[in-house]
């Protein structure tokens, strides 16, 4: 049954033809039928609109009882109070999925939203269809070019999204984007008052397309399905939760967002405990996750080499990296042996942290000559590395060729490491400067050495992955 | 004798003339003479060096003896064993102050280097001479135009950094930079062999240039004087610290550092708590610290209003918010109701956190239509404008025109509110929001209003100064 059910969840991510409802007839509007166009979804599209004959060169419909061929989705674009004669058009059309784009219902708090939203879930679950939302944004698939955001990537990738928010999910998918990571699935399902967290997370699963999932939630109606969906989850693939609402007010605001019910702290910690999957606070943070555990495969310890210029910013990222649960020792006196042929002079820490010479080729040169000799070393699994490129203000004039080469020089050097190696690229905000790391970021993450936006969150990102293998190993 | 003290050290923040001992000359040579010559040093310059006869145009001498006039300051560019000779004839031509850059001292963990320190230190206390170092950068002042930044900007403003990093002090007065916000003077001691935190913070409290104080400390000498010099500072002007090496490995490495015995985690917290001086924990968290107490001059409350586009971006904010120990309570029922007249469509969330209609378009509307409604609200304290630009990918061909509209709209308005306003402008990592986010910070910080990298920074930020004024007034 849930082999079955999985099947047909497959099928939402690919329809072989899509009914938008309310399709919009001005050719200014960024209406869904014009984003599924740019997009490329390539299976039947049917604009429902009673005052049109024609939009964007294709037939529309007064209804979609009016549609000669069968329709597998509809997206509901018509006012909340619509929704539901458009919902029963549905049912006896036979459309198996309903996303309602429309807002107006129990996340406004009256009376009337939650009837409305009673109402449309009762057409929908008599009339056998699965209900997306209402007051979200549905389905991004790559593979079948389906879309939400207009300027998504249509790049396929291995992880997947279940989120309550739309404007969260754009911004991971976005964050990941920027580092070359991309999605196999994502959805976005709002008050959620049919399809739910703990179903489409069953779903992904068995998905042989996923690798990674994150999951935005602010709240879930059948908790005990939830939580053996995560444990059962954490058996095959990684689980990223963010759950919002945690706090007083926040609940509050969620209460307002998608009706949901945010369900208290404890509750929420003992699941993260008992199941092992990964809390994160921020979408930066599960942007920062992902990046980890997509490019991380194995990581044996938690104590970490850091290399990088100047002694103070050393000693801040030891810091960092202590209190996010990680661990800075010095390396083996081998190491240290070493490390004192290739950098002698006064002034250099060696201890681990260990400061290359100075600027980008001071960095490079230490990329290829040093990185072999950490890789070596007894003490240490991980190695951080600092692209400390603020300190440079970004008023050089070479800074750009200087901060790629460096980047070229890590990544050649990379292939041959064995340990893993996390870059923390810090920006500034000079533009030159974001420019170069930009550039950098680039390179390293194309040939998939994870970057992160400093060392705090490279450090928050490697320790929770650190606890995940962690997890895993005393599972095995 | 504190104020005679104060003068004393003026002079060095202000010497009439450098003597570089040990200056380079080699013409591709990033040395002091160069790098005071380029930032517009105007006092006199005497360049030291036994092998040549000129350098960069000026007369070079043999040694300090040989310059024919009272030498103030000098900077010692020389190995770590030639340094007790060079202090020696420094303390004979009576020079007041002398930065030696050197390293090789204590911080190498070897009898020797100690042993070293100890033998220049003793010269120069017996000598009367001032002693900064070793093992660091010296002095910046953009009134004297000393720098040991070479890009470090010209401009004068009213914050003053003691640092016993070169690296970090380079990154804080970079990141200021970033936002329009710059320096009466900075000092990087290093080793603190004689001149300690402590004095130097007795001298900025008098200072009259300076409003805010910012420190890097990996450890004091005199813990007394220092607790007393920052309770006297909490008077008169705001003290941040960024106090390394707290952690076990961060101690450690600090030893490494700059020799600093740095001290226990309780001593630094009951200095915190007894005095009021404000924590930070990263270079970044001492810049948005900065930023806050240089722009938001009174803070009467926590309660924050949150405007910005996001349902769940919203929630999440709330949850930061609360998190950092701020509050996001509900609009009172008279706003809710000004709000409804201007932002009626069903999916808005109004309750606080406000969402205004969509794109920069509809965030410039509503700064200049809802912003005055927030200021009239009794409910909050302070208005927290989230500019989420990431959530656009950065692929709009207008993005730049309509992120840098919004800005403007929101200085127009900022002008006539009452209410402190902060701002968290998301980057994400397309080149082009940033180029977009870049101009907007711009035109925002240059017009006063702060501006921070996201809803955690700004949230850390505005809780620690509420918590500093707060401070202030349980002491009047």
């Amino acid at each position: 049954m849930l082999a079955d059910n999985s099947r047909a969840l497959d099928r939402m991510f690919h329809p072989s033809s899509i009914a938008v409802i309310g399709a919009s007839s001005r050719v200014s509007e960024n209406g869904w039928v014009r984003r599924l166009l740019d997009f490329g979804y390539k299976g039947n599209i049917y604009p429902i609109n009673p005052k049109v004959t024609e939009i964007r060169g294709m037939k529309a419909y007064p209804s979609v009882r009016d549609v000669p061929n069968a329709i597998e989705y509809a997206i509901l674009n018509v006012p909340a109070h619509l929704v539901p004669q458009a919902m029963r058009e549905c049912v006896e059309k036979g459309i198996k999925f309903v996303h309602c784009f429309a807002a107006g219902f129990s996340e406004t708090g009256t009376d009337e939203g939650r009837r409305l939203q009673a109402e449309i879930t009762k057409i929908a679950v008599d009339g056998g269809v699965r209900l997306i939302g209402p007051n979200c944004m549905g389905v991004y698939c790559p593979e079948s070019r389906m879309t939400f955001g207009e300027d998504f990537p249509t790049e396929k990738g291995r992880i997947a999204l279940i989120s309550q928010s739309g404007a969260e999910a754009s911004r991971l998918i976005f964050l990941c984007h920027d580092v070359n990571l991309y999605f196999s699935k994502a959805v976005n399902y709002g008050n959620a008052a049919d399809l739910d967290a703990p179903e489409l997370l069953e779903y992904l699963v068995q998905d042989t397309e996923t690798d990674i999932i994150a999951l935005y939630i602010e709240g879930v109606k059948n908790y005990p399905r939830f939580i053996s969906a995560v444990k059962q989850c954490m058996k095959k693939k990684p689980v990223i939760i963010l759950k919002a609402g945690l706090t007083k007010n926040g609940a509050d605001v969620a209460a307002f967002h998608t009706a949901s019910i945010t369900g208290a702290k404890a509750v929420w910690d003992a699941l993260f405990k008992e199941t092992g999957a990964i809390p994160a606070l921020t979408m930066d943070e599960v942007a920062d996750i992902i990046q980890g555990l997509a490019r991380i495969k194995k990581l044996q310890g938690r104590r970490v080499a850091i290399i990088g210029r100047g002694g103070g910013i050393g000693v801040v990222a030891t810091d960092i990296c202590e209190r996010a649960g990680l661990i800075v020792p010095p390396f083996s006196p081998e190491t240290h042996r070493k490390l004192l042929q290739i950098r002698s002079d006064a002034g250099a820490m060696l201890r681990n942290p260990v400061e290359p010479k100075l600027g980008m080729e001071g960095a490079a040169d230490f990329y290829l000559k040093g990185l072999p000799i950490i890789d070596q070393d007894t003490e240490t699994d991980i190695i951080l590395v600092q692209m400390a490129v603020d300190i440079h203000g970004g008023h050089k004039p070479d800074l750009l060729q200087d901060v790629s080469a460096a980047a070229y020089a890590l990544c050649a050097t990379a292939e041959s490491i064995k340990k893993p190696i996390a870059v923390a690229l810090f920006t500034g905000g000079h533009i030159d400067t974001i420019t170069a790391v930009t550039a950098a970021r680039e390179i390293l993450t194309k040939t998939g050495t994870p970057v992160f936006s400093g060392v705090e969150a490279a450090a928050r990102s490697l320790s929770k992955i650190y606890n995940y293998y962690r997890f895993l190993n005393s599972k095995m």
